[in-house]
């Protein structure tokens, strides 16, 4: 098949006809095109997705979009992305080996990607909302987060191959601007987009109304903007996640950009605590403490594992610039303490953005299943002004979480009160 | 005159001939280049530069080396430096006009500058070895520290313009390399090309045995190599103004980067602490306790200038991305309390620089005349004693400095200490 000159958007109809050629993906699924089955299974907002099937397995290809596909043509998005997208599912292969897709096929000007299909994992937020557990969840996203964020750290990177990593990202303009603006300033004025549940205005109000919350917002979208000490996922929440009841994987990196090393899991711990929150509305009485305990103690274990793993990769694997064994081995003095001291500061960081995310999911534009499908907006309120309240604790009092503990017991509180 | 194709260092006697050609220089020195009288006053570490004066007026040739001046051909570095330094010199030109050379010529290929001279004015330094007063210092200073903080910031710039200046600069490696190892590592541990004055093998000895200290320099490392929050001048010392009695310029941008905003004031006030450590070494006792008094003066009226400044543009020209406009003044709320939270926290970077950089000018590779040129070793080591000791303390208790007097009342402590 010839290469096409200009983009042009996939259908599961053409599908075959434009991809029969690859051997990248023949190779995998089988040359019989007639045989392919095609379907796109896309419920996110920039992408196109089609699971194909064929006689010898299954792809999983994703098309960026011109346009986000929420707002339609009218918000332009350059399809740029989808070569940062697939240069940030290289680096977290090579960092995080196993946890994210591997990419088969990548056509710049298409915008396409070609990758691994994962079955039969489902999206975590989905399980989430249906009170599913999943085995070993805490252990693989620990792992992937300090994974990722040491090995694509200065701790671990020869300097100026981290150097020329940023200048390539920096590339990536209009996919950060969406975090920066939807994340962490529309939440905090009546931004056009914007939309929260009936009930919410009093609430909403106090949190708008609050200038040193919205000085600590900003502060933390100055850090996200401009502290490169990683290269991030960038939209790590339970939607980027695919589970079995046991097995989980990362997808999704279009957000990837470099960014402080408390990003992704500070976005997750959000991510977890909207599924906490939401949970009296999908659950019956009887199941749920016991689901709720489930999502606060798979949010301590990811803590844990992270801190573990980034212990280990401290030992075992700094030799960038950064805290150099020249300063403290070589002295003949242990580098714990300064471990734990980066660890603090990475804490910091992630409870302050864990706050933000949880504001921005009910207050700006792109909200999440987990309230948004509770039908009772009386009730859903409710779970959301919780919601919100402990953001703006989070955001206001970070530095009293000095632990992950903290931050679950503060959960539980929230959980119990009242704040419409 | 044809364009070389290979790099060829210039001499006084080949100036001529090479750059005789150039409209851009014969327009200000003259055309007729047997008038023209050149002579060599680089004194630095990584460049030639030559004074070529003619019959219409006078400009400076800067040419890098492919080298390391002080340490000879053993340290290569690249000559695309030149081509960062010309670019920082255009941005600062812009952001804060008038107070840098305005640039006539770039070469690339013979990493050459031609640009404005300045006269009367002499290295700053020298002046504050002489002991002589320069009105007008801090005003500009504190000016340019804020102007160039501020609108190379996205509190001013817009982000894509920023993100595409951060991904152009983030291809000079090994000029922030230097600054990397010789700033915040080398002084903290037996690196070879370290160097100290007999007599503080004690002092140095208590400064690299502390963990906490060296943690703390790291993790200040850490922010300059990965928080890209504005420009920099990136090495703004005594070394790198020139001045006449009332008027100041700032020169030598060739370590320019993205940076943390509390960078280049915090480098500048070390220098001007260095200088009034050293005092005792170059003044009679009846000119001493004045000269030390207007030094200390300069640094609070140099921050009190950068404040009343950064003030003045976070008024009228915060147009960026941060700190919106939407979240405060536009919601009806005063943004002068997150103005001083801003400047705050530029304050704490600062300071814990300047420690950093007072250690690596008497324990690293690069010294300065201030001490340098103290030829008493015994009064020498008993003055930068002195000078590593406050350098520890602000490294460690950065937090209690919340305002430049609690600075300047501490350099009177340990200007009156013995630390030996």
């Amino acid at each position: 098949m010839d290469q096409n000159n200009t983009y042009e958007k996939l259908s599961a109809d053409t599908l075959a006809a434009r991809l029969g050629g690859l051997a990248a993906v023949t190779d995998r699924v089988g040359a019989d095109t007639s045989k392919w089955m095609v379907r796109e299974v896309g419920d996110g907002n920039l992408n196109l997705v089609f699971v194909l099937e064929g006689p010898k397995g299954t792809v999983i290809v994703k098309q960026a979009l011109p346009y986000v596909r929420l707002v339609g043509d009218s918000w332009p998005l350059p399809l740029y992305r989808a070569f940062f997208e697939h240069q940030a599912l290289f680096r977290q292969q090579e960092r995080a080996p196993g946890m994210v897709p591997e990419v088969f096929h990548f056509d710049k000007e298409q915008a396409l990607i070609v990758m691994e299909f994962y079955q039969p994992h489902i999206i975590l937020r989905g399980k989430l909302i249906a009170g599913e557990t999943v085995r070993n969840l805490p252990e693989m996203l620990g792992a992937f987060c300090a994974r990722t964020a040491f090995r694509g750290s200065e701790l671990s990177m020869a300097s100026a191959e981290k150097k020329a990593d940023v200048g390539l990202f920096s590339g990536n303009v209009e996919i950060p601007a969406i975090t920066e603006a939807l994340v962490f300033t529309d939440p905090y004025y009546d931004a056009e987009m914007n939309h929260h549940t009936p009930g919410l205005d009093a609430i909403v109000a106090k949190v708008r109304g609050n200038a040193l919350l919205k000085q600590r917002a900003q502060k933390m979208l100055m850090k996200l903007a401009s502290n490169t000490e990683t290269m991030v996922h960038g939209d790590l929440h339970s939607g980027s996640i695919m589970s079995t009841d046991s097995d989980s994987r990362v997808i999704d990196p279009e957000f990837a950009q470099y960014g402080p090393m408390g990003f992704d899991i500070g976005m997750l711990t959000a991510n977890f605590l909207m599924a906490y929150f939401s949970q009296p509305a999908h659950r019956d009485a009887a199941d749920l403490v016991g689901y709720q305990a489930w999502i606060l103690e798979t949010i301590r274990e990811t803590f844990d594992n992270f801190n573990t793993e980034f212990k280990h990769l401290w030992k075992t694997e700094r030799t960038g610039m950064l805290y150099p064994k020249a300063l403290f081995e070589d002295q003949g003095q242990s580098s714990d303490a300064v471990c734990e001291s980066v660890l603090a500061d990475i804490l910091q960081d992630a409870v302050s953005f864990c706050g933000i995310e949880m504001h921005r999911r009910v207050l700006s534009l792109a909200h999440n299943a987990d309230f948004e499908t509770i039908e009772d907006t009386g009730l859903r309120a409710r779970l959301e002004a919780r919601n919100i309240a402990m953001g703006a604790e989070l955001i206001l009092n970070s530095d009293t979480i000095t632990n992950i503990a903290a931050l679950t017991a503060m959960a539980e509180r929230f959980n119990a009160g009242d704040y419409l």
